[in-house]
């Protein structure tokens, strides 16, 4: 016998009226041979890495009757010894926060800049989950599209957040989904005629190509510059779930307002501690990673395709007649990526040599079926 | 030189108005010889679980490049599992969700189901923390306080929901900071007058006298009826943050649409998974905590103090002319309790035979300073 509980349907609920008609974000979870869709780095943490995670997972099993340090002082702490090597801007624990994934900062920062009657500013085509957030935090998103090449007018851009005036801006560089970044000039041109909040996400920043600064180098003169990033992508520690921001210590007083108490496990703390103590090891594929990118995207050109210059582990190249179908061909052959950016476009996580083949191959066989536009 | 960005204060930034005169949530975190003032259970997992915790580490490491399972099906599976023996409801993962602690998933649910022109309600004194979901997700609280004796008038309480009719009732059972229990016959004449969601909050469940059953057995027949639990308490897994509700599956839809993708990490899911396969020995010493609990309300009533009924590892305890002083004075003899409750109130978790022994004394020493009132 079916249970009154179970027969409830979701629109039988009292859920907010500007939630009714939205569906759950998120790429499909597939068990495919080839995925290269949700910008992971291919290589798995070494064997004795996962050792040293593991005899450090021990001592926090331990005290696992106790609370997690709520501000995980120690994680941040290694958090900036990294971004001062990155960028060799000096940091300490008190200018770094972390969470639960750069998702978890991000929406923080709109719990404390945001709100009703606010507003937050971002480019398109861009990361989805910002408009999520705003949804979550009741902040109007305005939203401006980058030219035809996925670049920044940046006059546009200028006169838009003068005449706007949001209250944070988020910027992402290198972009989710064109791979496209922004010059520092350019970041610093749109920080002189803000009096709101900069975001400038650099979940991507590891794989950023030769002379391409950081935006961190701007943080001593920009009090109002937050700087996230993550662990998931070039750190391989996509499963950890750790992203973090750079800002002035009185960004991080705020932000203590709205964050969940102990939001960060004593286990993430540790894990997380222990992969940045191997920080070369972690990253010591980014290189072949990058050199993958830059051949990916002469190869796409090479098909025909229209492909933006990428600083991310990621290539977006178009355009498709139909791009759903051949995406659908390329899963078919065991090969997932995703259907991101605008009409027409399709996006590859950049994989190991192999997976790359695998790639080509399918996506030459596609194109065979579906022409380009 | 001081840089700009360490200069400016939080005053100056564009923080949310209604955020500008709060200060951060939380207990001191202190390292003295006996901390009872977070209710966590006293007594570590033992060294041949943490090494089962170690093992299962090590292989969430060797793929922490990936992302970890979204909706965290198996953890699901195994908190049902573990409320359908401690309940006798039959439950599976469909019916129960996760999140880092129970924080995460009780903002999730005003996420969803609160918001500006909705309102929340709930008994006083109780969780300081709803007031802060409240705050976060511009849904207005409306506050009942319970009677002298720290039960519930149950009249009062169903007039105001009818008047009210708020669109997320708490109930948190047994209350913290109080220890009390709600009957079921309470809930669910609460639950028959109301078309909001009700959440009754079991952090402390397992510490509940004989004879006081789960709310979640109320479920089968109330489906916007939501139970909240957490792995922090009886399952001394404070440091995993790990806490979870069950409730019908289409609440479950309803909170994947505000949740953060991939919220959970690989490493706390495989933890806390551990964690249930060893329920037995984890909630081993709930017993010894109870008889503890028990022999604490009588000892405490035996020095002339007022003292609630506890069903939870914690007792509330006063009057005191100033209960700060006592507190302090605890403090300075290396017993940390909490400021907790009503004004001359004090809060004290149920630690070892030893770690009691010494709050007795520290409390004897204590009144002989400052008398009760």
């Amino acid at each position: 016998m079916q249970q009154p509980w179970d027969a409830i349907s979701f629109s039988d609920l009292p859920v907010r009226e500007d939630l009714k008609l939205q569906r759950a974000y998120g790429a499909p979870q597939l068990d495919v041979p080839v995925r290269l869709n949700v910008n992971e780095n291919p290589y798995p943490p070494s064997a004795s890495l996962s050792t040293r995670i593991a005899d450090a997972m021990w001592d926090v099993a331990r005290n696992a009757h106790r609370y997690p340090d709520r501000d995980a002082m120690e994680l941040r702490g290694s958090l900036a010894a990294y971004l001062t090597h990155d960028t060799g801007v000096t940091l300490d624990c008190s200018q770094v926060w972390a969470g639960n994934g750069s998702n978890e900062v991000l929406q923080q920062i709109l719990q404390v800049f945001g709100g009703p009657g606010r507003t937050a500013f971002a480019l398109t085509p861009g990361y989805p989950m910002y408009e999520e957030y705003c949804r979550t935090t009741f902040t109007r998103l305005h939203t401006l599209p980058r030219t035809g090449t996925f670049d920044v007018d940046l006059d546009l851009t200028i006169a838009t957040i003068r005449a706007l005036q949001p209250d944070v801006i988020f910027l992402t560089s290198p972009n989710n989904p064109t791979g496209t970044a922004l010059s520092i000039g350019e970041i610093q041109a749109i920080l002189d005629v803000t009096r709101g909040m900069v975001v400038v996400d650099e979940a991507y920043a590891e794989f950023r190509r030769r002379g391409v600064p950081s935006a961190v180098t701007l943080l001593p003169r920009n009090p109002r510059l937050i700087v996230s990033r993550t662990l998931s992508k070039a750190f391989k520690f996509a499963g950890g779930r750790v992203g973090y921001c750079a800002c002035a210590p009185a960004v991080i007083d705020a932000i203590k307002l709205v964050r969940l108490p102990y939001h960060l496990s004593a286990f993430t703390q540790a894990a997380a501690r222990v992969a940045l103590a191997s920080r070369d090891e972690l990253l010591s594929q980014v290189g072949i990673l990058k050199s993958e990118r830059d051949e990916t995207v002469s190869w796409l050109r090479g098909q025909g395709l229209e492909v933006p210059d990428s600083d991310a582990n990621f290539v977006m190249f178009g355009r498709f007649e139909n791009r759903h179908l051949v995406w659908a061909e390329l899963l078919r052959n065991g090969v997932l990526i995703r259907e991101a950016g605008p009409q027409g476009y399709l996006r590859v996580s950049i994989g190991t040599s192999a997976e790359m083949r695998a790639f080509r191959a399918a996506l030459l066989a596609a194109i065979d079926c579906y022409p380009l536009k």
